[in-house]
């Protein structure tokens, strides 16, 4: 089934402690629509400004995203962040925020990013992502991420938004300021009983510590993969998050099983910790599928007891 | 095989989200004990003020601890902690910490504790741990907590007692601190590096994330046992040790495999968690077993992918 993201298209400048990059292609709809195109049909829907050129295009292209939903706005500028990580990269500063063409972006979905089964609203303005959601009638599986920004400034609409969704995947910081509860699980299950809507999941990811996946009667843990050098974790959620809906996406009119959801988490950990060993995208754009089963595998095997 | 554990017995004041409480038997060692006791016989040892009462020693007791090697010193004041948690658990204060007769413990260990095949070094000042390792002589296995503390004050010790067992247990901040390494896995194996000693292992404890094994060739991580509220989570990490190390002392002669230690992991993660939903020693005093393995199976299922 194919997928639709709609979200941040950006150029970011990163320092970690393994070096500097200046305005390297990123943004969440980025990173999220390479790590999908490994199981299906994508289509990213964002503005960039007349900066954004065709090596970057390229870069989706070359795994066959469908670009067409790229807008280019003239006299524009793309959304531009820099931020600097710490030592063990568990903290980063953001040294700098320029929306850009994302300041007044009102997305309008073409007829074949509307009919996607799947869709996923990255973290945008909740405002946004319901009139991004509103467009998607035939949609089977909607998720969306969301930040504290929005939980502090939007929260009626954030609420009503997640309430039209399937699948919540969002920090677990930011999980229990939503819910104002102190135990991620607690946190998972307040979000949960907001809506009755049956088969709905709360996916909260951990950074370095992996995600969990909440439903209302089950609860699944997966460890992030163990990587001995983390280079840039800029886009590790995103890239998790393009990887278990696009798994999710790929298994066609299949029933949502426990099984699945849990694969799915499996291969969004394994996608992302290709993300984080080399700069922006640059190591997910030259991934190959059997490198993301190999450590689908291996963390199979991390993970079990007997 | 009988575990011996050297470490602090205290009394421990604490406030958190849920309430607060007065002089409630803790410390490392007892924690430990308690966890260990489900599996194997425990001998503690570590010294108490004439202010520790048969009370206290009872809950021991009536765990069929061995609590002869606890010694009191006449006008002498137990160790004793204050602390208070903030709104999710995860940062807490310390705002007392008085010494008492652990300012001039010595460890002088009984012939029976000094028999046992498996040995504990809890959290206590690195020479201190090495006089206490180099009284067994017969010890199978040995592993030692330690903290920030040691690692800034006691470094060149601290690396040489870590040289001398075959696990070190440790939060993993302070594992990234001790090996100055900013990932785990890296850090682990940084500490592994340091000795030949063949089957050493790291068990990393990620407090409500869970907990990670690693050894030169292996690497296992289980997550916490998710719950909905944490009443008071000191002594989850001793509670953790205990059960990991009682059920390996547990298995007597048999060879440490990696399905074994795998299958510790998940008992001290049972049993931590039982640890945290009530104050202090409340919960893990009245536990049963056939509790702690109904938890280990749902920590299975909680972590299965097909």
């Amino acid at each position: 089934m194919p997928v639709t993201v709609v979200g941040s298209i950006a150029f970011d400048s990163v320092r970690t402690p393994f070096g500097e990059r200046e305005r390297m292609l990123g943004g969440a709809a980025v990173h999220f629509a390479l790590a999908a195109s490994f199981f299906d049909e994508v289509h990213v829907v964002g503005p960039v400004g007349d900066d954004f050129g065709e090596a970057e295009l390229d870069v989706l292209r070359r795994r066959n995203i469908d670009t067409s939903g790229i807008e280019r706005v003239a006299d524009g500028k793309t959304f531009f962040w820099r931020a600097e990580y710490g030592w063990d990269l568990n903290n980063r500063e953001t040294l700098e925020t320029a929306l850009g063409v994302f300041e007044r972006f009102e997305p309008t979905l073409s007829a074949k990013a509307r009919a996607s089964d799947v869709v996923f609203l990255a973290n945008i303005q909740p405002d946004l992502q319901r009139r991004v959601r509103a467009q998607c009638l035939d949609t089977r599986f909607a998720a969306l991420d969301t930040m504290n920004l929005w939980i502090d400034t939007a929260r009626p609409s954030l609420v009503k938004a997640i309430n039209e969704v399937d699948c919540v995947i969002i920090n677990d910081a930011e999980l229990r300021q939503l819910a104002d509860r102190p135990s991620l699980v607690g946190a998972a299950r307040e979000v949960l009983s907001w809506s009755t809507t049956p088969g709905r999941a709360v996916v909260a990811k951990l950074g370095e510590y992996g995600a969990a996946l909440i439903t209302r009667d089950g609860y699944f843990s997966i460890p992030a993969f163990p990587l001995e050098t983390v280079v840039d974790p800029t886009g590790a959620g995103d890239s998790f998050a393009g990887g278990f809906i696009g798994y999710v996406a790929a298994q066609r009119h299949k029933h949502l099983t426990p099984t699945l959801l849990r694969r799915a988490m499996a291969y969004g950990t394994a996608i992302a910790s290709f993300n984080v060993e080399e700069f922006g995208t640059d190591r997910v754009a030259r991934l190959r599928m059997d490198e993301v089963d190999e450590r689908v595998t291996d963390l199979r095997r991390m993970t079990a007891f007997a």
